[in-house]
Order: structure tokens, then sequence, then C-alpha cells
């Protein structure tokens, strides 16, 4: 397995043709797996907004309020308002906001991304990711499969690791269930999240920041002769992390 | 970026010299990574144990008793027993059981593994996984940086991902902070996860069951000039999911 950037990608803005720039720049093969960061995408897309676009109302001012409280630090209640507007559900609202994107991914602020918007005060997520990825996968001369990836924080560990929030051209999970291990006994591990490890190994070459570079190619890994799955998104009936923090209430 | 698989690895045995096993089999280069299953370094080390070893005390028999009434499966309290003592906390108690390793690792059952052990009924984490790969990472002949890797579920979502255990030769995480995006905006990742991307990227390669390759090298990636952590694991205060967690009781 090998991965490489694709190379002297612009600063993308909106109406750019992602699949084409990237035709552009590498020769793809049908079987290589494009990982595009959300920024790109979302910039194509013209998802960007500004903070005045988002007049607060009354819980968007006492979430921004509880969290100057709590932090010290003045906060804008026109970016709460900004966060709701782009969530289904609060998952947790202090010390940060945790939020449920409409199409399923759980994130601090919606995923809004304050830095990297040239022009604008806000960048948020594409609005249907693997809709996203599909168009890029269809309009890739190779038809390869297409992530749109993130970084997001977990529990029980510091640090962010990317995280893929749409794909297409290929399921999100491989399924082992049935598969043995040498001995015979059934394997414990039945699903891998392979769309969000091919993520991690694509921001490992990617970077961030000025020298970062958007788009990356992953070529010779396979899938393999497994069965797959796109259930990727937990909901809340199944995620007792989530069901444990709408009960808990930050004490400081 | 490349990565590729320690090939004709046999099946590990305790006592054996993983170092040795590895550089009989590629020619590794200072900045190559190692990536190691912890299943193999367990079984090198002699970690395996049986159900007969851990005999149920009260606690195990009330944790199995419960899981046994919300599976509707029997439970084994000599296996809740080897979780307890293989744990410094339990972070929750059913519908399974989640608990903190001595080093920090928050996992199901302790990271217990039922399968791929033959002769015996477990395999038990390394004791101390950083201590592992500091060992293997000192009898290589060139030195690379090893990370003991393992596989484990998360929130918010559905599926397994690899995740390091422990590392030697590098920091767990790059830091970016201090660094600016192309627009001078203060970047909004500051810590990256690089050990557990690295860990996912290798269990992309390695698989599952009897076709694995528990040995992953990682070519031509660089660390870069950034700023370097080793403060992977979340302490209790600092993690409002484990808080949350331990306040929160199932009800089915």
């Amino acid at each position: 397995m090998e991965l490489f950037a694709v190379p002297d990608l612009p600063e993308i803005r909106e109406g750019d043709d992602l699949a084409a720039m990237i035709d552009d720049r590498v020769d793809l093969r049908p079987d290589d797996v494009v990982c595009v960061a959300s920024t790109v995408v979302s910039k194509a897309e013209g998802r960007t907004a500004d903070l005045a676009d988002f007049p607060a109302g009354p819980r968007a001012k006492e979430l921004a309020r509880n969290l100057e409280e709590i932090s010290g630090e003045e906060k804008d209640p026109r970016f709460a308002q900004a966060v709701l507007e782009n969530s289904t559900d609060v998952v947790m609202d202090a010390p940060f906001i945790l939020t449920e994107a409409p199409f399923g991914h759980v994130s601090v602020n919606a995923g809004i991304d304050r830095s990297n918007v040239p022009d604008h005060d806000l960048l948020l997520l594409p609005e249907r990711p693997s809709e996203s990825a599909e168009r890029i996968h269809e309009n890739l001369d190779a038809s390869p499969p297409v992530l749109v990836t993130d970084t997001s924080g977990r529990s029980f560990r510091h640090g962010q690791r990317a995280v893929t929030l749409g794909w297409a051209g290929m399921p999100a999970s491989r399924d082992w269930r049935g598969e043995t291990d040498r001995d015979g006994h059934e394997l414990q591990v039945t699903v891998q999240s392979v769309v969000d490890e091919l993520a991690g190994a694509a921001n490992l070459v990617s970077g961030e920041g000025d020298g970062g570079t958007p788009v990356i190619v992953v070529r010779d890994w396979e899938f393999g002769d497994h069965g797959g799955s796109d259930n990727l998104f937990r909901d809340l009936r199944g995620d007792f992390v989530r069901q444990a923090l709408r009960e808990w209430e930050y004490e400081g």
C-alpha cells in the first residue's frame, strides 16, 4: 500500500471542479482510493458563511453565556447559533458544544471551521458528504472510491485523528463476521472501519496548515473478499456514550 | 509513504525474539516505523492465561450475573475476574465491561483476547506496552520507531479501528500549536495522534485471522519538524465521556 499527495492544487474556490483538478494532476486507477479533506469539498461547494448570517436566538445566547462563564473567554452567540442551525441534536452543551450533523457525524461545534477560510468567517461541513463523494467519484475518469474526511477528537485519548464523513465507490466497513483465526476460533473483531483507517493514513501524509495537501491517493490497497457495511454512524439507541453524555452535566 | 507486511512470520511463542525475527525477514531503515500487533507481543512475552487461573470473587460473580441477565447468554465469572485483575478502573459495567488498563488504555474486557490463543483460554495485553516497544526498538538493528497496536471500538461510530498501546523511538503525537494556515490563522487542530493514525494505516494492510500479518513496516513517512507529545491517555479529570459513563446506568 502506498500513499501520495495530489501535487500543486491551488486554493479551492466555490464552483471549482475538484474531480477535473485531480485528474489534471494524477493518473488515477480504478482501484485507488482518493481521500479529499472536507475543507476543500466545502470550499468548492460554497459552504462559507459569516457570523452576521446567524443572528443569535435565545438558546444560542444561553449556550454562549454558559461557555463564557466556564472559560472566562468571550464567546460569540452568533457562532453558537451557526452550530445549532447545522445540527440535529446537541449531545453535550458544556464545556464545549458537541452536536450531531444531519448526516449522522458527531463533532465539536458541528464541525464548523474558523481557520483557513479566506474572506469569510466560517466554513461549514459539506451538507451531505456521501453525495459529495459520489459526485467526485463519478466525475473522476477512473471512477475510484472517494472519501471525504475531517479530523476530530475522541474519548479516552488525547489528540485528534482523521475520520471519514462521506464515502462512495466502496463500503464504509469490512465485515469479518463468520471468519476464523488460525485455530478455527471465530474472530473477535467483526467490523473494521476501513474508511476511518484510510482517512487516518491519508492524514499522516496531508499534514495541516500552509504546507497541507488536501487530496491524498491510496494505491495498491485491497478491500479484499469480505462482506461490507455502510452503517458507520451509531444511532442514539446503540450508543451508550451518547446516552450517558445526555444525562451528564458539567460541573467544572 | 508506503506500507508492507513483514513476510512469513511463524506462529509466535513465548520467549521468541521478535526483533531478531523481523530483522531476519526485512532490511529496516532507521526512519521506518514498525507496527507490531499486541497479540504477538503478548505471545512472545508469555501473557497467556487460563480461566482456571482466575477463581471468581464476589464482584466478578455479580458482574457476570448482571451481564447474563442482560444478554441471556452464559457468562463465565472467571472471565470477569480476569478482567478485574487486569484493570485499575471499571469505567462501565454493563452492557459490557469497559476498563482502564494499568498503563492508561481504556478498552472492553481489559483487552483480553479469547481467540487466536493456541493451548490457552486467554491472551492478556502486554503489561507495559511502551516498555515492550522500547525493547523491540532497541533490539532491531536499525533501531526504528516501534508501535504496539491493538483494535478497539469507539463512541459515535460503528466498527473497530486500530490504536496504539505503546510506542518507542518517536513521540505519540504531533503538536501543531502555534503553527498557522495559509492565511495566518492559528490552526484548529493542535495535536495530531500520529501513533493512532499509523496503527490504523498498518491495520489496513495486516488484516485479521488466519491470513493476518501481525508486523507492518511504514516507510518514507516523516514526523517532520514539529513539537511532540507523549501524553496519549486522558486522565479522568480531562475526560468528560468517562465522567459521564461513571454516573450512567444501563437500563436496557
